[in-house]
């Protein structure tokens, strides 16, 4: 067990052990937003046939060359395809077919000319300026042909791949798995959120804030409530999540009497790697791996144990648990976006540990500026909801003065979204 | 109704239209990422009671003034404060109370050393220095007290938010509705995914990734199926959608014989805002309104009438749909982000509309360059699948130099995500 790693160390320790969870088929409508587990060929060419790029007629170029607009060549409308049409019966030089957007061009027509640039006339239609070979025809197999790898094992499920993949007729894709996280919270004084708080009792809204924060990462919380402070109700807790992916449980592991966490891991066979974490908030923080999960010769579940204040729970699990279910999940971008900002207000602190100071952040004259939430003490999690980002103040440095270049972590997705469209529009 | 409007005038004309939807009570656990619809005011003080921010022992700092590493100031443990735990029995001066993090202080004492800087002894503790008053005390109703708002109406719900309402005891939360969009696709040559494609059918895959689209930006798609190109089966098909927030179909909106979708929309009430956007790909869209919908007196839901080209339709969706169910949700920020980028490759286009180039995005010595994701055609869905941002081509240029400054507009949220920690970590 290693012991007051730097930030920095815990994450690459963290990073170095874990890895992309195996692979699962689910329904294409489930994947959204998940990373492809396979590579996609495709089964079909698309356009199945040169088909219509337009609404209008489809012709012989060449019987359309002599055509002006004071000399039109009158052709006769002798056929009608619309999308999902075939386009069996061949077209005779001379001849014009109707045809729609999507429609397979018939035999011998080589060129569409758009319905706006026409006189149509009854069962004529009149043709005003030659139309080039291959004018308006999307070619068949243009967008792929069978066998085409037309998505790569690692992309990211986005809307748009959604529809590719409802295009070539999948119903099914197999993605990497989303990681299952037991969250466990321990102390006498916890209440559930519906509980009665007389005597100086609290609400586990730890349990509340990681289970969100699994969430909005696309893993798969699974709570499993209260234990009480003491070794034995501990021990069947953790016994309850060792079927999961990851264990995250919040307070006990300091060094204090009622601090059980690290003890009972270690006699359920948990491989302590490191305890304690250069930072503030969130200095006693226990990450570990099970030797055994429940099935015969896997390794057993990873062991976040983070400590109990509302604040240093939020705190370490971006910094660490974040990363490690991103990587899980497998995507090659671990972590949260960061930004340089300009500090609104000096900051001091002991040198020593990085402290993460959470702030809100502006944007004036193009420049982003950030701002004390307020208290940051770690007991005060009001400052933690309002934060947007969580800014990075260096351990060895003892002051940050205002107006100075900060670096910002940020934890809120919202802070990017446009409030404006960002160009003209014309 | 207005034609051929700018893209930056029928943006402002939607999102004059839209309005937030009315306030509904959902689960806490539901309304992560939704907009607050009340205002929060706590219904507690937070903390209780004043307590220990740290395990350790409480004293009256008084008695510890004379304390030093040559001549420490024994105490005896008189009694022990848990989490949880009442602290009525006063502490006399003299005397320590063994105490843990979050436990209350008991009367009388008025200090908290860290158990680190003690040295404990049986029933006894050494104190090594002298202890200020208030040290690692949290004081009662420092972080919030009965009728404090702790959170306004309009805040996003993020997942700290989530724990912060679970702290207060809430359960249900009062959030904007999300919005119901009804998705209808229209085409006899459109399958469903699972359908045969023989002769020349094409799957109605614009249903999926507009579904898709939908969901990303926490809308509820409802699913109606396909149509085929005839007015009677258009309306009964539209008739259903009626019940929702929006309606959004794809295909049947240009002038070609078939598109039978504005005609149908008059037909049942609705009134046509504008027809036809000056961009590409994109041109023949609809907006328009319901005067009514199922309930009586209410106003019917707004229509999205968009191309029936996937990538038309996808581009649409994201320059009217999205900023639209934005509102609609509450959100102020209703666009994209938007970004400054370097044309990897010259860009040729006729002057006129604003085109869209579908791009993908690569980070180069700390400059983001934009490349085309190959072929434009807007048949080529496969290159909006892998596009991270859409380039934004001004309708009056006709060239953007290869390394000119080009604006992108960011559609894949995951391009935001750091490869590295961005920060030293020490």
């Amino acid at each position: 067990m290693e012991r007051n790693l730097t930030v920095a160390q815990a994450q690459d320790a963290i990073l170095n052990e874990v890895s992309p969870l195996a692979a699962q088929t689910v329904a294409v409508a489930d994947a959204q937003g998940r990373i492809l587990a396979e590579d996609v060929l495709s089964t079909r060419m698309l356009p199945p046939a040169d088909c219509s790029a337009m609404d209008g007629y489809a012709i012989h170029s060449a019987a359309s060359q002599s055509a002006s607009a004071d000399v039109p060549v009158s052709m006769r409308v002798a056929l009608e395809v619309a999308a999902g049409g075939s386009a069996d019966c061949p077209l005779q030089p001379g001849d014009a077919a109707r045809i729609f957007t999507g429609a397979p061009v018939p035999p011998g027509a080589d060129s569409v000319v758009m319905q706006e640039h026409v006189e149509a006339d009854g069962e004529w239609v009149r043709i005003l300026k030659p139309a080039p070979r291959g004018n308006n025809i999307r070619n068949a197999g243009e967008e792929m042909h069978v066998g085409d790898r037309v998505l790569a094992r690692g992309a990211c499920i986005s809307a748009p791949v959604i529809g590719l993949l409802a295009s070539l007729g999948r119903t099914l894709v197999s993605v990497v798995r989303r990681p299952r996280v037991a969250i466990l919270s321990s102390g006498d004084e916890l209440v559930e959120p519906d509980g009665s708080v007389e005597g100086g009792r609290i609400v586990a809204s730890n349990s509340y804030t990681l289970s969100a924060l699994c969430r909005e990462v696309g893993a798969e919380p699974i709570y499993f409530g209260i234990s009480k402070d003491c070794p034995e109700e501990l021990e069947a807790h953790m016994r309850s999540g060792l079927s999961a992916d990851c264990i995250v449980t919040s307070a006990g592991v300091s060094v204090g009497d009622h601090d059980h966490v690290k003890g009972v891991i270690e006699k359920l066979g948990c491989e302590i790697r490191f305890w304690g974490v250069q930072m503030k908030p969130g200095h006693p923080m226990v990450f570990g791996r099970f030797d055994r999960g429940p099935a015969p010769g896997a390794a057993g579940p990873f062991v976040f144990g983070l400590p109990g204040n509302p604040v240093s729970a939020a705190v370490t699990f971006e910094q660490f648990v974040r990363p490690a279910l991103r990587k899980m999940s497998g995507f090659v971008t671990h972590f949260r976006p960061t930004i340089q900002a300009r500090l609104r207000t000096a900051l001091r602190k002991q040198p020593g540990r990085l402290n993460f100071i959470r702030v809100c952040l502006e944007i004036e004259d193009g420049e982003i500026w950030a701002s004390s939430t307020g208290n940051q003490s770690s007991g005060v999690f009001r400052s933690m909801s309002e934060a947007q980002g969580l800014l990075v103040f260096p351990g060895a440095d003892s002051e940050l003065a205002e107006g100075s270049d900060v670096t910002v972590q940020v934890i809120d997705e919202g802070f990017f979204a446009g409030h404006e469209r960002g160009f003209e529009g014309v």
